[in-house]
């Protein structure tokens, strides 16, 4: 390309767009009972940066399709994304009282109404993702017992134990990497992928998933509360086997790094349509927060 | 009807059919990680009665449907049926260490595991009913948070103040009303109902739904642990605002007696295809436990 992307300018306008689209497709929060619905809109809008919905948007862009078609599913996505930071940040899993700088649900609404915010947003993602079937599919089964909540299981069962290189890694392809991966395979179907882009958007975000996590730890590490908005060091707190600890700071990062590269070798075939996608890619790897 | 239908043969036959196919249907508890699927399945097979998916395949029989088309929204049901129980027992919820006899999934697995429990059987409803958008979207909007949800947010604002008889109708058509009525709906749907049959068994589901409401706030006051096999008395315990309490247990009765005059009402036009049906609203009025 010889005119760089503009990252930062389009995860604003895309940002600003799913916010939108979020605050009309999800219930007022006026709406009775309105407590459920203020609890869900705190936590929607609270300050996430949007990556899985806008992944949702740029990879419908990179085969070709119209953003538009992806918005119902990027929305049941970062629904399925704040369901799953509720619940895990309840004091009966990784007892968190902060998130993005501000308490956490149940610390503003109660464990109850946390617990049923979460069961509330988890719903509303398949009612927006009941376009089609295909889509309904994918995303229980990204989100489900062999996906994103097998991940939370084998995070919980972590704890406390010296967990193996193999057994993180299997951990956060389910927590983390199921649903980056089926928000970009979702904008993909949206926009008519063929089998091959769909293979190849898929790896994409196989690797990105797992190379955000290894990040993530390290930033745990290396951070302060200040610049990531939430406790550091929660980790070494519950004696969590992380990359850093198995891997050392230096190779986690270079690990990231090698996931990066091969991500950016699946977007080849899509030319400049997948430039957001491509810039993406960097940005896991360089953020700070 | 000439011969009187045999209504413990029908749930004891229909129940087991129900039981294979979500013993079938639902992950092995051996599938990694065991830990979850042990603790979805110690619920799904608690001893519930299986009224709602009942309801399901009795719906699609009374419109002339296979209930084998029916099956999987029946299993999908169900599975919705059990994450609400466990999430309601919860120390935040309803706080309950028993249900059906047995101690509850937070009591053997810990509050942690029950929450992804209730979460992971959620989302395998839905992937259950992805047989058609249109039941897809039946079920999120009687499980989300104008339904099922509101229903449970309602229950938790209205206990330690008095509620007035129509904020106790309105928590129960949410709470227990719209997945008694959506499992019908569900059944009928699969079965290929014309629009008027629908809107009739519709009104069946709602007069059913809170009958069975009224004669569970009854038998809370008047049965005992042994016989229902849970803690009784815990609505007067938490000061919930109860049909009984409100009307009295003989006009509680009475109202209950109406609405099932009014589901049997609904079911004339089917004729002997709705012979499980008008048992089961009789069954509703007449249950112990």
């Amino acid at each position: 390309m010889t005119q760089p992307f503009n990252l930062e300018r389009y995860l604003q306008t895309t940002g600003a767009r799913i916010n939108t689209a979020l605050d009309r497709l999800i219930p007022a929060a006026t709406t009775p009972p309105a407590t459920i619905h203020k609890a869900m809109r705190y936590s929607l809008f609270a300050g996430g940066k949007r990556i899985r919905p806008v992944l949702t948007l740029a990879a419908c862009e990179a085969v070709g399709g119209k953003p538009a078609a992806a918005m119902p599913l990027a929305c049941a996505v970062e629904c399925i994304h704040t369901y799953s930071l509720i619940h895990d940040d309840l004091p009966c899993m990784d007892d968190d009282d902060f998130r993005r700088g501000q308490p956490t649900n149940h610390k503003v609404f109660g464990e109850g109404i946390a617990v049923l915010a979460g069961d509330a947003l988890l719903t509303e993602a398949f009612a927006l993702a009941a376009g089609d079937v295909r889509y309904v599919k994918e995303l229980a089964s990204a989100a489900g017992s062999r996906g994103l909540i097998a991940g939370q299981v084998q995070d919980l069962e972590n704890e406390n134990r010296a967990a193996t290189l193999q057994e993180v890694i299997a951990t956060h392809r389910n927590k983390t990497g199921a649903l980056i991966t089926a928000a970009i395979r979702l904008g993909a179907m949206a926009g008519g992928a063929t089998p091959a882009q769909l293979r190849r958007l898929t790896r994409y975000g196989d690797d990105l998933g797992l190379a955000f996590q290894i990040i993530d730890d390290v930033l745990d590490v290396t951070s302060t509360k200040e610049v990531m908005g939430k406790s550091v060091g929660a980790d070494a707190k519950n004696q969590k086997s992380t990359f850093p600890k198995l891997l050392g700071v230096e190779k986690s990062r270079q690990m990231a790094a090698e996931l990066i590269a091969d991500a950016h070798r699946q977007l080849k075939s899509f030319g400049t349509r997948a430039a957001p996608l491509a810039a993406i890619a960097d940005f896991f790897l360089t953020r700070q927060h």
